[in-house]
């Protein structure tokens, strides 16, 4: 499949956040040119006119857990840890492997319309979530979590090998669920084989300031530098949430040029608090935005988290530039694809991934166009994604999904799931 | 014009957020029916089958300044005093009053789009915007925004007498800019126009710490305080921000009954701080939600509002039951209404104006359905609004505007204006 986009405004993402004016050319999965204006005798199957719309790289949601859409407004208003052991890990335990095949497709289609080409996804059963993605035409990063209740590290390092490099749109990566619900035996036998694949981990952490006590409870230190001691990083890797890292934890996630990948809304809405983003900025540390799941979220929307980012930042440093708008697309789009290991679907360029979007300005929140970049950020919301590409395939289009069945049968499959979770004793 | 809607999840909003199935009629401007599924010999118009979808009152807007959408994304990342001097008030000198009618527009055409059926809109001329909201078939509360350099209160009471009673969809209150851009003179003034005309009085109270501090030196109290002094609200009224208010004001706010409207992005986005919503509720304070203008929100979105009440409410109280979502609806819709002294159209009830959504729950983030009232604040987003009916017209259903002309024309005229805003010197 060959199209065109014409008449683009072009946010390349190419050497921060600029808008120049032109063309895109896709041929299969990838980019084969982007730029100006040009000539060509390429028999395009498609040309798309853009109007003057904005053509941008997705969006990396590098943060979530796409199955938990059976959660979503199921329990709220409960902090963490009442949250997650009373509520969400019993239910949980009825989820069977086809559940988080059709619940990860609802995460998907939720994706594609907030302009989201990849995700990197922490749950169980990674076979389930390829299997969704790969049916979908979603990009998938699953990431392996292994607690001491669920997976083993065996588990996760046959999924690593017959996950890898089997179809475009998976990877996989080591994870682990977070110290918290982990053991030292688990955690060094993951270092270990982290050492053998020379990959890195990622994990929750000190999402709250329980945790990081009860950490230091347990082993004497913060989780960062727990896990640095155990050789977790030796590899690179990060953390999600990071809300309550020490300035010694920060130093070490510079140091390794770890991820920090922040969840504004998830930590407001479980009482987690606020990540220091701007400070982490400042330090030069890597940063990504993540939805984290429906459970906690509850929606799945990165024009609510950018905001969010921005919009905490501003409060908790009483500065109005801080997280300013150019520093948000960043995180938001080559430092999520960097974060989750997709150097070659960050930005727009020949060659990379065709994995984009396009941003619809004739909507009444974009006029008038004083400046796009602030607009996509302060005021953008999913109105304005008018088209979603991943892997050179558009599967989301003016309202409309090309997913290969229809959306309503997705919605009908959650709900009969959720039904069946909810009832069962 | 007679519509019927049935198969309809009814959100009334009567006594609080709960869901009943049936149906609902309207005739001409006003509902006449709501209930069960009824048989009648009524010819209507038109019916819509909502197909299990949500009606619901149309979320008030409790605090804007509908003409500056002409700022958005212009003048960012700064604080609000230097903001609102050296980059707003230089321009806005430059607004002519078919601008202000022109970018109104703008404004209603981004509200109805989010929900919104009606706005308390504190700008100049308001006769400009009382134009543009008859033409445009939206509904608007005009305040006044008397300051030293701009209106005076004798303008007011004419805006006031020549406003009210002439146009079903517009109404005009009493108000001033703010305490540290009028004299006491003016003050004094406006208090007797109140008591004369017996009708409450609307201002910016303590959008910002720096605000307070030099209230306190130019008057030896709180603003809350010194407009107690002076009577300003012996007919009632209320504050918009209401951030940093002190124990003794909320104790005048309670006694008054006066409305404190809260406006979470705008407070955000300029570093002003968080307005103390839950410990006001705990009071018993009237509550109202408001977006501000777009020039320092930047959007006008009801949904980002409301999610960013109850999230920061969560972080600041450091509990995730606060500002759970029955209030935060209850502030949008009935709140707002009874602030803006729109009492006929706060609930669905035959009898009260026809100002009403229909949310779309067959979208993503409303899947599955184990929580409506949760979803609406945790997980919806403009794309759920299926259609807006303002005093019994459809002015937006299924993206499209019903609105007597292009939108487009919209966006072309404003984006004119705000070249010639810009460029001028």
């Amino acid at each position: 499949m060959k199209v065109r986009f014409i008449n683009a405004r072009l946010l390349t993402m190419k050497n921060g956040a600029h808008i120049s004016e032109g063309e895109l050319w896709v041929e299969n999965e990838r980019i084969s040119y982007v730029g100006e204006k040009k000539k060509t005798t390429i028999k395009f199957d498609r040309i798309i006119d853009c109007q003057g719309n904005v053509l941008m790289p997705g969006f990396k949601n590098a943060h979530t857990h796409s199955a938990m859409t059976f959660l979503r407004s199921y329990a709220d208003d409960l902090p963490l840890k009442e949250w997650l052991y009373d509520k969400v890990f019993p239910v949980e335990a009825r989820v069977t492997v086809d559940d988080i095949y059709h619940l990860s497709k609802l995460a998907f289609a939720e994706y594609v319309a907030s302009g989201i080409t990849a995700d990197f996804d922490m749950y169980y059963h990674p076979e389930a979530t390829a299997k969704a993605s790969v049916d979908f035409g979603f990009r998938t990063v699953c990431l392996g979590t292994v607690t001491k209740f669920k997976e083993s590290v065996p588990e996760m390092v046959k999924s690593f090998k017959e996950i890898n490099g089997k179809n475009g749109l998976v990877t996989y990566r080591l994870g682990f669920h977070a110290e918290f619900t982990t053991t030292e035996e688990i955690l060094i036998a993951l270092s270990q084989a982290a050492d053998e694949l020379k990959t890195p981990i990622f994990t929750h952490i000190s999402e709250t300031a329980a945790e990081v006590q009860g950490c230091i409870e347990r082993h004497g230190t913060t989780p960062v530098m727990y896990f640095e001691k155990l050789g977790l990083f030796n590899h690179g890797g990060g953390g999600f949430h990071c809300v309550w890292l020490t300035d010694e934890e920060m130093t070490i996630f510079k140091k390794r040029g770890l991820w920090a990948v922040t969840c504004p809304a998830s930590n407001a809405k479980l009482s987690s608090g606020v990540a220091p983003i701007q400070k982490m900025a400042d330090m030069g540390i890597n940063l990504a935005i993540g939805t984290d799941g429906a459970a906690s979220n509850n929606s799945l929307d990165f024009f609510k988290e950018m905001f969010l980012v921005t919009a905490l930042q501003k409060i908790i440093t009483k500065d109005p530039k801080a997280a300013n708008p150019y520093m948000i697309l960043e995180m938001a789009t080559v430092g999520g694809a960097h974060a989750m290991g997709l150097n070659n679907a960050d930005i727009l360029e020949a060659g990379k991934l065709a994995d984009l979007i396009m941003i619809d300005l004739n909507k009444p929140n974009m006029q008038p166009i004083n400046n796009i970049i602030k607009n996509l950020v302060y005021s953008g919301n999913i109105s304005n994604v008018a088209l979603t590409m991943i892997n050179g395939k558009i599967l989301y289009e003016n309202g409309q999904y090309f997913i290969g069945e229809p959306i309503e049968n997705i919605y009908q499959k959650a709900n009969e799931i959720t039904q069946r979770i909810k009832t069962t004793k």
